[in-house]
């Protein structure tokens, strides 16, 4: 897909054909440093009519286009974080504005590549042979700008002929179960069946998987994690079933200002993604959907959390504030 | 919808064109008086070819028309259950063979009627003014022959001026709950909001329901209850939150001969009414799908079963036998 200027990379994220939590931090942080890259070569260009400099991206530019971007969706915390960090690069640096930004923005492109690849070797610590996995929404490859966050153990795991199998959520409204985390583990060779979400709990009092692999968009400082709508009624699952419930994310996905799962802000979808999701009406045209797009699982239902530095096992609390607090 | 013939009502029962465990029996028994007296009309243009008496049915082929359409559906049990009746006016009765089974199919109609009414009136006690009650698939007048299972007592209560609402699940993968509920709640009057399956989790974790009502496919002697595929994820759900579930069916739904919900044989659908079920494919085609139509909850999640002669609390087995038992 082709993202021609601000509008076009807002809207990407904002319809959600850009999505996942690491992924839309990338694409907005290279977006700034895109936009930053044409206005200067428009100063190129001086001879042309614009004055020389004058097409120079500011600081204050740059800040607004993050504050712009920041506000395409509401509750991934990365997509602020990445634009933070860009701000803070526009602020401070002398001269060189748009070679500044895109290196940033590299930056943070292969840091997030880097952290898919230790989630997956944490992650795969927890997995045996022939190892069952169920998970939901889409965690991999499609989005983030690496191999994933919850399927980075499977693509390690298959990488090293573990012969794991995969259980995906189709996810409604959206299906990205089905639309993407199939297509990309199948594509990789993995072996991957697509569950209806209501059908889950059927499968779960049948033939339980082996353990639950989720990511989340954002997770508080005691360990509730927001992730897609669907996730708690997993979580509540897996604990009935005595099934471990995994949540796999980077610590730019830990948000220490946010103390518990209640303060996080739930965005709320259009009701056409669901009466209208697939061309044809399904629902009566005017009777209301209560359309949450995440939803939050309280830390008691968590085994464990897996960032780029280990396994966190409860009280999350701790764990959380050293791993995603500043460097020591 | 206008079914021609054996083969024409097959079909319609089997995709779901009729659905609803009551409705499927009441059509089944409607469709084998109907073929009677096809069969007695064409006797009657004897006189164009055929030997008088040739065209009449016979008890013999009464009972293959039941043994066929049996095998539509395999987990409701009314449709066995309405086909053993006309089987058993079959061979019983001595001449007058096609007013006798549409006798006996008008009958199993309006005792579905009734027993819907009544349903109703047992489940409404179990409500109060303003009351929100939560409920998966469709069982309401679509379902049935008359207002419904699940449904019934929100009828009532809206006759009644008691102001409820309702929140039906969307029930991938037909989506009965959008595409029936909504419709019929909504026809009605009655407010009705569209939940998607996977969303269900967080509205109860954040303003929960008064109830759960549902139906049932298949109620076995220990209170098991099989219904439609996502209501044992309510279940689990609605026990966590404290919210009481119930489940209302008349005891032609019960089945004494099966011990529990692990005997209940489970259909599992097309997968491609989950990978195309809208039009567009969204899934990969050749990936596996997991697609029960149905799921079982056990009966220790089940707050009380309500058929049309009583509220049934737990324990449900001397209960059932007496409800669902020959009469005394």
């Amino acid at each position: 897909m082709e993202l021609r200027g601000l509008d076009d990379v807002f809207e990407a994220i904002r319809s959600l054909r850009v999505r996942g939590a690491p992924l839309i931090g990338v694409t907005a942080a290279m977006a700034v440093a895109a936009l930053a890259r044409q206005a200067e070569s428009r100063t190129g260009e001086g001879v042309g009519g614009v004055p020389e400099g004058e097409g120079a991206a500011t600081p204050a530019q740059v800040d607004g286009w993050c504050r712009h971007l920041e506000t395409a969706r509401p509750t991934a915390v990365n997509l602020g974080w990445a634009l933070r960090r860009m701000r803070a690069v526009a602020e401070g640096v002398d001269g060189g504005l748009a070679d500044a930004l895109h290196a940033e923005a590299q930056a943070i492109w292969d840091e997030d590549a880097a952290m898919c690849r230790q989630i997956g070797e944490h992650g795969l610590t927890l997995l045996r042979r022939g190892a069952r996995v169920h998970t939901h929404c889409n965690a991999g490859v499609l989005a983030t700008g690496g191999m994933g966050t919850a399927l980075a153990p499977l693509y390690l795991a298959h990488e090293r002929g573990m012969d794991v199998s995969v259980f995906a959520d189709e996810t409604r409204p959206l299906l990205q179960g089905s639309r993407l985390t199939a297509w990309e583990l199948d594509r990789a060779g993995i072996s991957v069946t697509v569950v209806p979400d209501s059908a889950a709990p059927a499968l779960f009092a049948t033939d339980p998987p082996d353990a639950v692999f989720v990511g989340a968009d954002r997770i508080a400082a005691n360990g509730d994690v927001a992730n897609k709508v669907g996730t708690y009624g997993l979580a509540v699952l897996a604990a009935r079933h005595g099934v471990p419930f995994y949540v796999l994310a980077p610590t730019s996905t830990v948000d220490l200002e946010t103390p518990s799962g209640g303060e996080i802000p739930i965005e709320y979808r259009d009701p056409d993604e669901v009466r209208r999701g697939f061309g044809p009406l399904t629902a009566p045209a005017h009777v209301p959907v209560y359309a949450p797009a995440f939803d939050v699982t309280p830390a008691e239902l968590v085994t464990a959390i897996i960032t780029e530095r280990g396994v966190h096992p409860p009280p999350f609390g701790p764990a959380l504030a050293v791993a995603a607090g500043p460097a020591p």
